[in-house]
């Protein structure tokens, strides 16, 4: 990213001068690099500046064809509840589909209410408070039987589950470069139809008249870099973050036996541990620990708001394993140290808070 | 920026932790110096991805107060010009002013457009491809006194002349910091009336509810630097390129007797020249230097597309001497020896091709 700041600082829609082509070469690599990570066209990926503007493209995108009904999860991410109300308030029917107690989405209820109709369906294929994987063949399968358009909010599965847009369904994927060691301010949109959505930022007929104004040179160029060293390296950095995560939560079990993990099991991406301190609260813990780990109740964009996870009430837990429950997330820069070191420190504050 | 993408990575929104902590104060300091530099309060100041957002979320985050009647110049942006496109098909009543032979605005016209009622009045402060400054206190004036919401587009104007927020009577200025040397990606909205405007992007509720997504910390951070930067070397900056435009304007009319500068002689911000080469097809000669000078004949967000200036046509030049035209922008970081190797590049070209 660093000559972008310095030497090479072209804006690639400059179509007369080498400044401009040499800018717009960048970003056509970094296009096919993001491109190659999830099997999907270069021409089908739209630059963002993250993935909530990913998101409100899509649901705001598709309000010309309505009204209409448009279907999501009941633990999707503030960014799709947000648009989705907007969505509501210009007159769309806006249908909640409800998870199990492990955060799994119920397909039998998403399929009643496709055969009702649906101009959409969004789903997050990965939960960023719990983790939780869903079945993303089964429900793109359904989406198709009754032609409903998928949108697929990749965010926090991209780099933690294989991803392949071409074989997924999906019709929109929302993906942010700061989730797998990019940039903040970089995010992109995958799109299978380009003609299915009108734009939201409007102007000079970037990317393809889809997403207007200046391309952010630099944060594209490592949004792709990134996307590059994933693909070279996710197996031997999944290994990495699911032995450290199986030894944390293996380390707070044993020094804590009433512990409980939220969420599926079985199907969750590795490096997001949720769990319920049993008889603490847990924002006391964080906050005595605030300047030594990261850790959170709910998800940063909710952060502060005590006791706010829509996520944590949608899998059916009591007020009481709300407030006794923590996030954290394990990334691939974490050391076996620092994992060791947080499990002392968080079963200390536990023994010192019950 | 440097430590925003290595050591202190946090999400200013992660209200539990250290490290968002040190990242919202980063932001704080940023918002801070913007603010400083357009005499604005800092809480006035919404981070955006850039000037064509803050300028999508003026005209569409006005839609809900219509249809009404929207005023705009025949020479703006065309981030503009698509969102007033836009709302025209939304069903609102969008009226061009026009401009004199100068790129001056009608201001006539413009009491006699605003007497009939608008809702918003949408002008570029300084032009982006013939650099015309327009006078915004007299602008500011007729609008308040009927009562239409002002909207300046200041990006190019940012760092020309001098801005005060607070005294201009604008109740939104669109701003983007690659144009004072910051980086790419990174823009503002600066909004004197929070509640005048509804979001664009949707989700988190960052930037008080009004520009959802995770903040682009880097982006911001080089802003506000640039601001900062900006505004304690403002006039020396200032009167360099000033005399490196008006000695390469005066180069140029040496060795080419017919040239003409399009807009405003006297009104106009430095390092913009916008010239007619008498007799020639710009485009050509543009081509034959694009790997030696950065030039264009209308705005990026147009280049490519030949002839395609709507400003030089709304000041009233014909085909042909459009297609003469040619625009120079001088920057802070050029030096003298550029200046003269540049007049001397353009005017081998210009003899080459008449």
């Amino acid at each position: 990213m660093l000559p972008c700041f310095t030497t090479q600082f072209g804006n690639p829609s400059s179509a007369t001068h080498r400044w401009g082509w040499e800018a717009e070469a960048l970003v056509t690599i970094a296009r096919e690099r993001l491109a190659a990570l999830v099997k999907a066209d270069p021409a089908q990926v739209i630059f963002t500046s993250g993935a909530t503007e990913s998101i409100s493209m899509v649901l705001q995108g598709i309000s010309r064809k309505g009204p209409a009904r448009i279907l999501y999860s009941s633990i999707e991410h503030k960014a799709v509840l947000d648009n989705v109300k907007w969505l509501s308030e210009l007159g769309f029917e806006t249908v909640e589909i409800g998870v199990d107690g492990e955060g799994l989405l119920k397909l039998a209820q998403l399929e009643d209410e496709l055969k009702k109709g649906a101009l959409l369906t969004s789903i997050i294929g990965a939960n960023n408070e719990i983790g939780v994987v869903q079945d993303l063949t089964a429900i793109s399968s359904i989406c198709s039987k009754y032609g409903s358009l998928l949108h697929l909010d990749l965010v926090q599965a991209l780099g933690k589950i294989p991803i392949s847009f071409s074989i997924s369904g999906a019709d929109f994927v929302s993906l942010s470069a700061h989730k797998i060691y990019g940039p903040k301010g970089a995010g992109a949109l995958i799109i299978k139809d380009r003609s299915a959505l009108t734009p939201l930022i409007r102007g000079g007929g970037h990317e393809g008249g889809l997403r207007a104004g200046t391309i952010n040179v630099p944060g594209v160029v490592g949004f792709g870099r990134a996307a590059e060293i994933l693909k070279l390296e996710f197996d031997s950095v999944l290994s990495h973050i699911e032995m450290l995560s199986q030894r944390l939560l293996t380390q707070l079990m044993d020094g804590l036996p009433g512990l409980k993990l939220n969420g599926s099991q079985s199907t969750r991406i590795p490096g997001n541990l949720n769990i319920q301190l049993p008889g603490i609260k847990s924002d006391r813990l964080i906050a005595k620990l605030g300047s030594k780990i990261a850790l959170s109740n709910s998800s940063a964009c909710l952060s502060g708001d005590k006791n706010a996870s829509h996520v944590l009430r949608a899998i059916g837990l009591s007020q009481t394993e709300r407030e006794a429950s923590l996030r954290i997330g394990i990334g691939r820069f974490n050391t076996l140290l620092e994992i060791d070191r947080a499990s002392e420190l968080i079963l200390e504050a536990y023994r010192a808070q019950i």
